[in-house]
């Protein structure tokens, strides 16, 4: 039986390896060149978290990862042109993979007896980490080094999934608040063009 | 005693440190910055994959790659002109890498009980990543993300040493298949210009 | 209470720190993405070298490193301008820093029973690669790799920490010995402008 948090998870795969296929597919990559930026997009920040932590990644333990994101290429491949009018509904699905793959690392590391600075950079890592890895594939600067809130959402996801634990909520509770943390302060974000100062040149 | 495996493994780690050097040296860097590349682009796939796969990398415990990277930079100070009249022999060299690199990943992962879509991505990563790690260290975009069949090959190969392994086949004969399989793509593919579909442009 | 070592480590540390903020910086990041790039700068030698000797990095056991990352960053947004002339002072502490990140990954090595050859490339891991990550996330091609002599100092470093090892001095000298090796090449090094040889472009 596919659970709720399985669809999430698909969603949200399906939307970070759209992501690193369309800027792939922007820098006139081929088709497997655009799969490797799409899958390391989709799977890179996972991975990154686990070698970290010292376990397997998840896709070396279930396929799905890899079969997602094959759907993904064919589905830039055939309906591609689409995709810029698709914008708010991808933004939505990307904002819901941000908000799932943030729970599922401060989770982990708290369930592996971390402290919770390391659940923080943990959840932001597997939130963020791939579409750091997709533009050092494309040459690009990280996107999120520069523009909008994105992994300062998952910074406040992990807090309040943290401060939501050491209270003596459930798992399920925590988990639930901080991922909603996640996403509305996404959403926030980008409607209200909130973003954070920038340093000034200084050399 | 030296085996035939062995004598290979040098050709092909002092092709991909050469292919590193090269390049380093097209970009002006100096003899330790073009030691670093040539050394990442020959062991850097491997050393990927066994992160992944959370056993020792090679080169620690044995320091002939280290070696072969430091004559590969040697020869490059000393006969480098020679390197544009010497095209098709290091691109031999090179498929020679390609299609052992593949045939170990392939093999190591099988052997640690690793399903099939491990062990053809850690074949591929083995022989492809290298040479991923060497562009974003030149600051370019991965040449095998645009350009002719390369780590295709190693999917190729990855895809028939299982096929073999799944038959009862011995694994040195999947190794021999496997490797075989790489080696012919990859020479197909340049020799008839092969190459993958690329993504128009959508954004 | 607090000793000698652990000054020099949160020295070292706030040095790399600033140095991947004042680039981050001069390419308009915002706060967060400058605190990426300055912890980058200041851990990420560190946990490549325990991701490679498969133990935990240090950092996910102790915040101090992202507290002192922290203190970089306000010290950067309040008083940035007096970087320019304090130019002597960060050139001082940066290596610092590097003599005893280098000690550090050669102790840490051995003491895992590594061979040489491992202990002095972790050392110059622990040492140099921090800045090569830094360089990767602002999109420039690594400085270590053209400019000035940098890494060769912890390889330096590191041969003569291994040496007395080898002769049997207590580890506290060969810790004291080795790092100053580091430090004093490095000063030598940018006093008098030596640099390798750069290899002349072949393509």
């Amino acid at each position: 039986m596919i659970t709720f948090v399985q669809i999430l998870d698909f969603i949200g795969t399906f939307a970070f390896a759209i992501s690193g296929i369309r800027l792939a597919s922007a820098k006139h990559f081929d088709w497997f060149g655009a799969y490797v930026v799409g899958l390391a997009t989709a799977i890179g920040g996972g991975t990154l978290r686990d070698l970290l932590l010292n376990v397997t990644p998840a896709w070396m333990e279930n396929p799905i990862y890899l079969i997602c994101t094959a759907l993904a290429l064919v589905w830039v491949i055939l309906f591609g042109k689409l995709l810029i009018h698709m914008h708010n509904t991808f933004f939505i699905f990307d904002s819901i993979g941000l908000s799932l793959f943030t729970v599922v690392g401060v989770g982990k590391s708290i369930a592996l007896g971390y402290p919770f600075w390391v659940a923080i950079i943990m959840g932001s890592i597997t939130g963020a980490a791939g579409g750091v890895i997709r533009d050092v594939f494309i040459n690009e600067i990280p996107l999120i080094f520069r523009k909008e809130i994105y992994a300062v959402a998952c910074v406040i996801g992990g807090l309040i999934y943290f401060g939501c634990d050491l209270i003596g909520l459930d798992s399920y509770i925590c988990q639930i608040l901080g991922g909603s943390s996640v996403f509305i302060t996404r959403i926030l974000a980008v409607k209200y063009r909130i973003c954070l100062p920038t340093l000034k040149g200084i050399e």
